[in-house]
């Protein structure tokens, strides 16, 4: 087989690849929301079609030429035969159908070759998963917003919105994210009261619930903005122990192995530094490693079900390659 | 003034009575959701209408004897002028125009004649407000389910779904709610595993994304079944706390008075309890009282507001007949 496609479709947008079966990556293409469970699988297969468009003309290579599709996303039971994509994908010239993969695997093969490890993804959501054989063992969290994700994007934006409420109702401590969340809503300080609130808080309550409530997740930077500001501080620290403890609840000591993170809660100093130091002295050893997301891993699946070994030269190969043809 | 209409519209039903100037309440009617702000001023105008006519059918009076309105409910600022109300009152034969007053007072005065004490409710939300000189004066939480209602039936609700899924997930101690609310949703215990979870969890997570988050609070009387259970006593003990500290954050040492408790929440005896236990060591002094709901209190404030002096004589004779009346 001369090429492959690595596909990673996300909630928020999608990302094609195409490489040799030297992992070399040839070529990325980008797409907008393509989860079929979220976005429909129409909305999705479009994304991903444009995507895969994207990559082909990057990389300057036949569609004929590809034999085999790997697609990384999440919740794919229901969408793990591939038929809603043949349609859009057999468009462009392409036979081969796609073999589905957990995202969250893909993210794990994004950041190590090993065939083990532990993996946790913290954006909107959170999940820890153990990596054992190359192939997902245990989960933790990824429950959702109202069941669980705690530690994630939308548990620390809900905690500031509680947090900023509870100054502005003179019931919680002052805090420096109350001028910062009025500011970023657009809510004037004018000191006026209405029905014995301040009005402030009338527009917090207004703006809060005039939106979806997983808008709470981009108020998640936020605390982030002051080191000194100890409701800020208490935040992240308690995001830190959610996040650890369902890492932990994943780890095996027998079965030590990297641990890859990723996601935008992930990617902050803080939140790694704090894991770090928590995961390290309960047996899950290896380094901690920052992914961007799971386009790499997908390739590695994909070369992985194709037969070939990912050792650590190919993983640096493809790592570099993907590296460059995203610049 | 021969007689009055007291109404008391809220989220849920509608209550309305008819009542003579000495406070003997004459006849009740009833009606549905009658709150203008969650469900629309000309829904909430045919709601409150029904429960007049019932009340104005039951009491065996003519419209043309009715001096004077009143009408507890919550939100009132937008709605305040009674204007989306004269048009369905009108056509029953009612010309004065409805005096509007918060549900919170009402619910005060519903359990007492004092000019000063403490009001909680605990229903699907929670707040805490001080009464003085017959008025409003302070306000605690009531924040709604994203910003605060800590200790509501919500937030209990929403405890008890976490908790479960914690259990299902193999992450949280055992509890007696796992079994009880998976039976309360239908889901059927078959040890089955899907994608690393257990079935039961999967369909977990499919029941409340499935429905409103609103629907939680129809699952905190869960917590009140089992008293051997630790993680059902915790979320009870829990929301106390949250429910004694609303109380306490308004409260003034030098303004002592009853408390008086409405709500399904606050219904409940360990909840009613652990607050009296933990207010009356911390200067709110007086009996702890549970009403049913407002319509007494709205009652009491339509005599206040045409200059009747509600003593304890008057406040007796309005319970009593209210109590005959709902019979």
């Amino acid at each position: 087989m001369l090429h492959q496609l690595a596909i990673d479709a996300g909630g928020t947008s999608t990302r094609a690849m195409v490489l040799t079966s030297d992992g070399t990556c040839l070529g990325i293409g980008r797409g907008g929301r393509g989860n079929p469970v979220s976005d429909g699988a129409e909305n999705a297969a479009a994304a991903i079609a444009t995507a895969v468009a994207g990559a082909i003309a990057a990389a300057a290579v036949d569609a004929a030429t590809i034999g085999a599709l790997t697609l990384a996303m999440a919740g794919g039971l229901a969408f793990a035969s591939s038929d809603w994509l043949d349609g859009p994908l057999g468009a462009l010239g392409l036979t081969p159908r796609a073999t589905v993969e957990p995202d969250l695997l893909a993210m794990f093969c994004s950041g190590s070759p090993s065939l083990q490890g532990y993996g946790l993804v913290a954006g909107t959501g959170a999940t820890a998963v153990r990596v054992e054989d190359g192939a997902m063992a245990a989960m933790a969290d990824g429950l959702g917003w109202l069941l669980g994700d705690s530690g994630s994007g939308f548990w620390i934006g809900h905690q500031v919105v509680r947090a900023v409420a509870a100054d502005l109702d003179g019931r919680g401590p002052a805090t420096s994210l109350t001028p910062r969340l009025l500011a970023q809503l657009e809510i004037a300080r004018d000191g006026a009261r209405i029905e014995n609130r301040p009005s402030e808080l009338t527009g917090l309550i207004r703006a809060v619930y005039g939106a979806s409530p997983l808008r709470l997740a981009t108020f998640a930077p936020l605390v982030f903005h002051d080191p000194d500001d100890d409701v800020s501080s208490n935040i992240v620290d308690t995001a830190v122990e959610h996040l650890a403890r369902a890492v932990l609840d994943v780890a095996d000591p027998a079965l030590p192995g990297p641990l890859v993170i990723g996601g935008g809660v992930g990617a902050q100093p803080r939140i790694r530094d704090g894991l770090v130091a928590r995961v390290s002295v309960a047996g899950v050893n290896g380094p901690v490693i920052a992914v961007e997301d799971g386009l790499v891993g997908a390739a590695v699946l994909g070369l992985r079900s194709a037969g070939s070994e990912v050792d650590p030269h190919v993983f640096t190969r493809l790592q570099e390659s993907t590296r460059r043809a995203r610049a």
